[in-house]
């Protein structure tokens, strides 16, 4: 789907505004990660206004899985804070749209399914602090074999907040033991793109049962000089939407992403 | 030799400077973990002047086994911005004097050894950061038996400087995942007394074949829930003494520290 779904060529994406435009014009629908280098950019999630209260407090019990980087007021498709002529209904590479907790379609655009009614939040990702552990010099494989990090749900219960609840997804990264310590201090610095790891070392601890088998994403090895790291991710209210089974809700489709203004410096805290 | 060597109750021993001078009285010479809480301890390393140098430069080169609290002027027993009224020669509870890299003998006091051209060393303690750890609600499985960290020497070079060369010794806690992660935050904060860990999870890698069996201090359990974590100890000089064979030497006895009137808060660079 991703690199039939181009009808622009990626390097012509300079700016963030110009991925936003691209998506609006029908023009871009691949994957973000990679996408105007050094600004953030966001998973979305999209509720019915009478979710939104409890969604705002879900999100504000679970700041590893869910650190919110913005909320729309009801009815509005823009997040001034976060991005210049933004319409959330369009600006996004792809969509998906849920009812009673099942993926129902993965539009390109979600006017037709826009209502006057709806929430939406920005949650931050992890393109962020991995920029800040490339630039450290490590390696991440899953960027160097240009595929999507894998992804697992967890047996680790998020803090439920009225209708919410859940199991958090985590990201998964090797890294060989000084680096995985390095790692941690540097994402600690980023609390708002999910900060430092939940868990290393351990995949059963978490009820991971088979780090081969990713339930998003695609795998990759762990070297026997390494350590699976593992991050919160922001997946996981997609799988607690799939849980709680709210009748509506629109979520980005994963690595197609809400790409923001927010330079990456400004999403670290010291 | 702990238990017997007391000659003063240890719950007399409310300050620092108190220590110290039940050292100097011949009072005390017991192990100083516990003792004046609240309040840094220390390696110590003494060296001829003409060694001086060469090892200034290694601890630079070498900053978590060896980072530098203070250093004497040559032939002075005093520490003035560390201890106040403090003797080098007596003020500690045990001491081990080295010729040609050989252990010579463990006395409590270094009166007789004492040279004009004698330049000392004071390195950070883990007991800073233990302190943090324990404060933050973690379980140190050595504390809780009262016994010594189990220390390792790995094949970890340290970085050369001069005369200087050897393998860096750890020190090891387990601790779960998250707590581990937690650990590497606390730590990061204190470079004076070790910082972070410098590795976790695979003792194989830098060459510990078996933690039930530590070089140093005793042994502890690694639960199946947890992993060990191992930072760079203050041993680190009493091997790479004994590894370059220097003509003439003296360092505290492992355990048995050199307490100051430096507050554990004013190690935290943040």
């Amino acid at each position: 789907m991703d690199g039939s779904a181009h009808r622009i060529d990626r390097t012509s994406l300079a700016t963030a505004r110009d991925v936003r435009l691209a998506c609006r014009a029908g023009k871009f629908s691949g994957a973000t990660s990679g996408l105007a280098p050094g600004f953030a950019q966001a998973n979305l999630v999209v509720l019915p206004a009478d979710l939104a209260a409890d969604f705002l407090r879900f999100c504000q019990r679970n700041p590893k899985p869910c650190p919110l980087l913005g909320v729309s007021e009801p009815g509005s498709a823009q997040l001034p804070d976060l991005a210049e002529d933004l319409d959330l209904r369009s600006d996004l590479p792809g969509y998906r749209v849920w009812r009673e907790g099942e993926l129902v379609a993965e539009p390109e655009s979600i006017a037709d399914w826009w209502r006057d009614d709806l929430v939406a939040f920005a949650i931050g990702c992890s393109y962020t602090f991995e920029a800040a552990l490339l630039a450290e010099g490590m390696t991440l494989r899953h960027v160097a074999a240009g595929s999507e990090v894998p992804m697992f749900r967890t047996n680790i219960d998020c803090a439920p907040a009225g209708r919410f609840f859940g199991k958090m997804v985590v990201s998964m990264r090797p890294l060989r033991p000084a680096d995985a310590i390095r790692a941690i201090q540097i994402t600690s610095r980023y609390p708002f793109v999910h900060g430092a790891p939940v868990h290393l070392g351990l995949p059963d601890a978490i009820g991971i049962a088979d780090l081969a088998h990713p339930d998003y994403g695609a795998p990759v090895a762990v070297l026997p000089d390494e350590l699976p790291v593992f991050w919160a991710c922001g997946v996981t209210p997609q799988a607690v939407i799939a849980a709680m089974r709210p009748p509506f809700a629109i979520t980005h489709c994963p690595g197609r992403m809400l790409v923001l203004d927010l330079p990456d410096h400004r999403c670290a805290v010291l």
